[in-house]
């Protein structure tokens, strides 16, 4: 078939938005292994995971054989005001670099917080307003997760309290004061409000704090308070259940212009970014009907892929929380202060960790110098300032792109662009100084941190 | 003719971009006075103001007769980057507000200047390179201008020199950063670089700054070295022209949804902004094809239409630049540094002071405090977190929708939202912490400056 002029961006029409999520693991013959209880170390039941997550979040948590679940009216209403995200060509880039390859990006930044992370904020304060709940808690890294929640929480009128790991806390004050306008309490983790929080305090005086402490303050917080649940930006299956409306729209928009991507390309953190961009076009992989290759970019300064091992961890450095089967470096790693931005999680979604351990995507590892070379190149050329997270994924997108320009591949590349850098100034400044240096953990100190997993698979 | 269905947000689809700018000047009986050369008091002539700017560009500032200026292929390309600009409808405001007004509001935001400015700043620069410059000079107050023109130069390889107001220097670092990223050099003016800023400094010293000495101090430069030329993001003829896209689009948006504003509301500080969104609706009112109630906001801090006198004066402290007829304070007037963000410019564009001297537009004067929590009502509902400058259209927005609700009328209100406020949280911190206060100059002050202009009528 002829192929369509493309346009610099591709926007879908609101009628041909989504209208139900895509739920992966209906499609996956090996499905995630499940939560395990903490206590127990017995797979967690819904009443158990009730404690601490909102019913229905629970319910889309556990489901593994539904394929599509309906996106409700009030959650698509909401999409509308800052969705479709476009769809763009990157024709200045591909000019830049010279190469015959075709790169595309699906761009996230098109909202106040910055990133995809507003696509299961609004579903998740949206079951937790519809069960009646007064609040929710949560942790938050680069700010992105604490932003989209603080925006969802004040447009249905929950209260949001937000544990911020304290390296950004201090990085990004104007992260905070985003929250703050959207009327959500900020306390920097490991605070000393918590029993968590205080252990680790005392553990490790002068620490500049992790997701994985983060959480563990959130859900201690959520569980010992009436009419609180804790909500969570990454990792888990219901998270990457609403981001995969990234990866349906770009799916619809490809489709509409006849468009077929043989390289896809995310940063991942915690996976949801991934998770969400890679949904349909890895159902199509899982059920035999297409083939793409599947790239997941992680730091080299927290690896979880690629140094990391495939075992049952605690999610936070508390061990509150339920153990997943997971990607992980241990759930005391806690990456050095030296990596800017997010992609600081210990471990890696259960859905992506199954994936990539049957051979269905690769990872790669990239330091963070190289990223911002990437990132400030793209910057100039393409007119957005992303955000470090983000520019993991350009920087390997030029990678492959210049990798076509030596074999003369005309190949089409498609990567995520999830958000914006504007939070990112600091970071930006070290580069701009010329005074950004790399952390890559050594097999020592990595051994150490895994050493001591909790392995129930032996005890079970 | 029935009202189609309303979309969230309305895009236009690249084909029905505009391809020319529209020049109100031709629809003008009454032309803006001629620039006056400070030397002489008389009108500049075109080789006099090549000393300054882009040959190009200084064509456009004199051009009074063509309504139609095609927008160069290449300028269209790069606006295709980040446009169309979205006209967004204000669903949830108008219910929030329970208002029957249907509010519109069209969203300048998405791209990583956060303004509308990128619009001029491509040009700009595109006419500079095409001269076969080396690169430009400006201005920047919020520090929107200057990161456009930043943008806009690292997309086609030019040196680009800045001068910020140093209140904004200050109180924005970040903003410095992303000018760097994009390859700019950063100054804080009043500087000791140019003869005009250690002048300034000497007579005031402390100063926080101004737009109008930042002018004079950046014209000192372009016209002291070769290969440069001046380049100013607001005022200007030539900008209002270019920022005709936005109004163009805007229009074309609602004619396609068969919309009809009542009232047309925008801020105004120099007058870009303003007088790119209402320029085709303004020019059906000079042909008296349709009438429009449209509303200047500007703030109580610097309030040049609404205290202001119209006579000639200088649009630099320095008096270095050629004078204007316009609304002015006073050309040593310097805003309060209690006043947020930008729209701090002593005097107005040209083009809409003579609009409103012949009474074809309302202008108001609202105050910060008031501002900002139209912002922040703004921002929870809408889910954008605006610029202080594009606030003071939405605090004006909200009254007028307000008494529609009072009256039962069902006026259709458009407003532009120029931009975001990721780089004015230590404005929104103050407000969040109950310290932001307003500052009105008293009639006593404001006669001290116009006490002196240079009132070159008389004496031609």
């Amino acid at each position: 078939m002829k192929e369509k002029q493309i346009p610099y961006k591709i926007y879908l029409e609101e009628s041909e938005l989504p209208k139900a999520w895509y739920n992966l693991r209906a499609d996956m013959k090996n499905k995630p292994a499940p939560l395990l209880n903490p206590g127990t170390m017995k797979p967690m039941s819904a009443e158990e995971l009730e404690q601490v997550f909102c019913k229905e979040l629970v319910a889309q948590e556990l489901d593994e054989t539904t394929p599509f679940i309906p996106i409700p009216t009030d959650i698509r209403d909401f999409y509308k005001t800052y969705r479709p995200a476009p769809l763009v060509r990157a024709y200045y880039l591909e000019k830049l670099l010279g190469t015959p390859a075709k790169i595309y990006y699906k761009f996230e930044g098109n909202n106040t917080s910055g990133s995809h992370k507003l696509n299961s904020a609004i579903a998740q304060a949206y079951y937790a307003k519809n069960q009646g709940l007064k609040g929710v808690t949560t942790e938050t890294g680069a700010g992105q997760w604490g932003t989209a929640l603080s925006m969802a929480c004040a447009f249905l009128g929950l209260d949001c309290k937000v544990f911020m790991v304290k390296v950004s806390y201090e990085q990004k004050p104007f992260r905070r004061e985003v929250m703050r306008t959207f009327g959500a309490s900020v306390t920097p983790s490991p605070s000393m409000e918590t029993n968590v929080g205080r252990a680790i305090n005392e553990q490790f005086p002068g620490t500049t704090g992790s997701l994985g402490c983060a959480i563990s303050e959130a859900v201690e917080v959520a569980t010992s308070n009436d009419g609180y649940r804790y909500v969570l930006g990454s990792v888990l299956n219901q998270v990457l259940l609403h981001q995969s409306i990234i990866g349906l729209e770009t799916k619809a928009a490809m489709d509409k212009y006849n468009i077929t991507p043989d390289i896809i390309i995310g940063c991942a953190g915690g996976g949801s970014n991934l998770g969400g961009l890679i949904a349909p076009f890895m159902g199509e992989k899982l059920r035999g009907e297409a083939d793409y290759r599947i790239i997941a970019v992680e730091p080299a300064s927290c690896p979880s892929f690629t140094r990391g091992v495939y075992e049952y961890d605690f999610c936070d450095t508390g061990k509150v929380c339920p153990l997943a089967k997971m990607y992980t470096l241990g759930s005391s790693f806690i990456p050095s202060a030296n990596h800017a931005g997010g992609l600081r999680f210990h471990g890696m979604s259960p859905i992506l960790s199954q994936l990539y351990h049957d051979g269905y995507m690769e990872a790669v590892s990239v330091e963070q110098t190289s990223v911002f070379a990437a990132a400030e190149q793209f910057a100039r050329i393409e007119g957005i300032l992303p955000a470090p997270e983000s520019s993991h994924a350009i920087k390997v997108a030029i990678d492959e792109a210049l990798k076509c320009k030596e074999t003369g591949e005309e190949k089409t590349i498609l990567f995520g662009l999830t958000g914006t850098g504007y939070f990112d100034l600091v970071a930006y400044q070290k580069y701009n100084d010329g005074v950004m240096t790399d952390t890559i953990p050594t097999d020592e100190e990595l051994e150490k941190y895994v050493a001591n997993l909790p392995r129930p698979t032996k005890t079970m």
